[in-house]
C-alpha cells in the first residue's frame, strides 16, 4: 500500500517531465512553458513556481539569507519575464531547519503576473532571428569559482551577477510587445534552452557559437552552457533587425544579440566558426549533466 | 557576509510570523489570513501555498505517495474554502531525492481560485454564532494510531479522513454566499483556530466543549486540539439561527453545529459543561505544543 520511493520513469528530468504531461492527456497540452496561463476577468494572469533548496540550488556558506532569498524570487520572476508578463504579486513557502539534527533550508517562490500578450516557447517559425539579451557565461564563472573555494576573491561585478541577478521584466515585456514570437529564460543554459525552444516550436535551431555574447574571461562553449544566467532567448521575425535591437537597448539598457535563426526542421545545431559542433549539455537540477 | 543559521526572533511560529508582517509595515497589514487576494480584471482572486515536508507534515511509511499528494492539495484548497472561493488552478512543486543518501520528500502546493464575496478571518462580531462544519478529532485519532504503530488496523474510515480528506469548497461557498462573517479552516486544531479568528476579528470567541460534533471515540478535549481537521469554523450572524443549519445541511450534505458565539472582549474562553477551562493547546508545525 504504501512505497517509500517515488517512481519517475526512466531518463533524465526532462523525459520524466514529459512522461508525466503526456499521462495528463488533453490536460497535459499546454505544460512544459515557463508560466502556466489562466483567463481570470478577462485578463491573462502568468503563474509559476520555483524550488529552491540547499543542497541542490544554494549553498548557505557562499551566500547570504537575503542573497539566497533574492535569486529564488530573480528566479521565479524570470519566468514572467519570460513570457512577457508584468509581476502582480509574490508568495513564498520557506522550509526552515528548527530544532532539528538535519538541517535543511529551502525557498519556493511562487510568482503571478499578466500577460497582455504572452510569449509561450512555441511560437517560432523558421526564418526567424534568435536572440539574446545581456551577456553569458558570468554566472557559470561565479560558479566555478565558488566551488573551488576561491569565492571570497570573487571580483564584486561577477559576485553581484550570481548572487544579485536581474529579472529582465521591462526587457520580456518589451520584446512582446514588439513582435516576440517565442521566448525563454536562459535557466538550464542556452543550448539546452534552445533546445526546448526549438522542440516547443517544431523547428530547428542554428547557432552560431562565436556571436555570443560573453562575460570577460568566458569562452564561447562555457557561456553556452553557463545555468541560471536569467537572460531571455527569443525567436523575432526576420523584419526585427539591427533597428530593433537599437531600439531595444534604448528602451532597456540591454544589449540584444543575435546569435542564430530558426530553420525548418528538428533540434539543435551549433556551429563554432562555421565547423558544425555537438550542442554543449546544460545545467541538470538532477545532479551530474 | 554569510550566515549558517537564520534569525526568525524569539517566541512560536506565530509570534515570528507576527514579527516579520510588522516588519513590513503597511505591506504586511494584510497577512496572516488563509488566501491572499488580489483584484484581477474586476475579479477577486484568492491564493495560498502549503507546504508538506517529509518527516513534519508525512511519513511515506504512514501514506502512500497518492495519499500524500492528495493530502497535500487538500491542505492548500482548504485555505480556498476558509475563503469561500472556487479553485482555479493548482501549481505543485516537488522535491524528490535523487541518487542521494539524504532522502527527503517534499510537496509544495500553490492553489489559485476566486472569491465573490472573499470571506476573512477578521470579521467576526459581538453577537455571532460560532459554528464548525462536519465532526472533529478524526485525524488526531488516526495519528495517534498510526504512531503507536497500529496503522494498519485503522478502521477504513478512519484512515480514509485522515490519508483522503476533503476540502470544504462547496461548503466555504454556500456560507460566504449565505452572510459568513469571519471563517478560517481547522489545520492547527480548533481551538488554536478559534483563537486566531477572534484575535484577527478583535472578539472574544467563546466555546462549549461539550457541543462539539465529534468522531466517534473522540473525547470533546481532544476534538478541540486535533489539527489538519479542514473542516470550517465560521462565524454567522444570529439570525443565522437552526434554519441555517438546516439549508446548509440540504446543500452540502454537512452537519454545521453550532459551538459557542462571539463576544466583546479578546482571546478565547472555553467551558466544559459550564465550567471555565483553560483553552486546549493546538498542533504546532515546529515541534512540541
Amino acid at each position: 500500500m504504501t512505497g517509500r520511493s517515488l517512481r519517475l520513469g526512466a531518463g533524465g528530468e526532462f523525459d520524466r517531465l514529459r512522461a508525466m504531461f503526456a499521462a495528463l492527456g488533453a490536460a497535459g497540452r499546454d505544460l512544459g512553458d515557463d508560466c502556466a496561463l489562466l483567463p481570470v476577468g478577462g485578463r491573462r494572469l502568468a503563474i509559476s513556481i520555483d524550488l529552491s533548496l540547499e543542497g541542490v540550488h544554494f549553498r548557505t556558506d557562499w551566500l547570504s539569507f537575503r542573497e539566497i532569498g533574492w535569486r529564488a524570487t530573480a528566479a521565479a520572476l524570470s519566468d514572467l519575464a519570460a513570457d512577457g508578463a508584468a509581476p502582480l504579486g509574490v508568495l513564498v513557502s520557506l522550509g526552515v531547519p528548527w530544532n532539528v539534527q538535519r538541517a535543511t533550508y529551502l525557498v519556493d517562490v511562487c510568482v503571478l503576473g499578466l500577460a497582455a500578450r504572452p510569449v509561450r516557447r512555441s511560437g517560432a517559425r523558421p526564418g526567424d532571428g534568435l536572440w539574446v539579451t545581456g551577456r553569458l557565461g558570468g554566472a557559470g564563472l561565479a560558479l566555478a569559482g565558488l566551488r573551488t573555494g576561491r569565492g571570497r576573491r570573487l571580483a564584486p561585478a561577477l559576485r553581484r551577477r550570481f548572487a544579485h541577478p536581474i529579472p529582465r521584466i521591462a526587457a520580456g515585456r518589451w520584446l512582446a510587445r514588439r513582435g516576440g514570437r517565442a521566448m525563454i529564460d536562459i535557466s538550464d543554459g542556452l543550448a539546452a534552452d534552445a533546445g526546448h525552444l526549438a522542440a516547443a516550436s517544431g523547428v530547428r535551431v542554428e547557432i552560431e557559437l562565436e556571436r555570443i555574447p560573453r562575460w570577460p574571461g568566458v569562452t564561447p562553449l562555457a557561456a553556452a552552457r553557463s545555468g541560471e544566467e536569467y537572460e531571455l532567448l527569443v525567436a523575432l521575425p526576420r523584419s526585427f533587425g539591427t533597428a530593433g535591437a537599437r531600439a531595444f537597448r534604448r528602451a532597456t539598457g540591454l544589449a540584444l544579440t543575435q546569435i542564430g535563426r530558426c530553420t525548418s526542421g528538428r533540434g539543435l545545431r551549433v556551429t563554432d566558426d562555421g565547423r558544425r559542433i555537438t550542442p554543449p549539455r546544460g545545467f541538470n537540477h538532477f545532479g551530474v549533466s
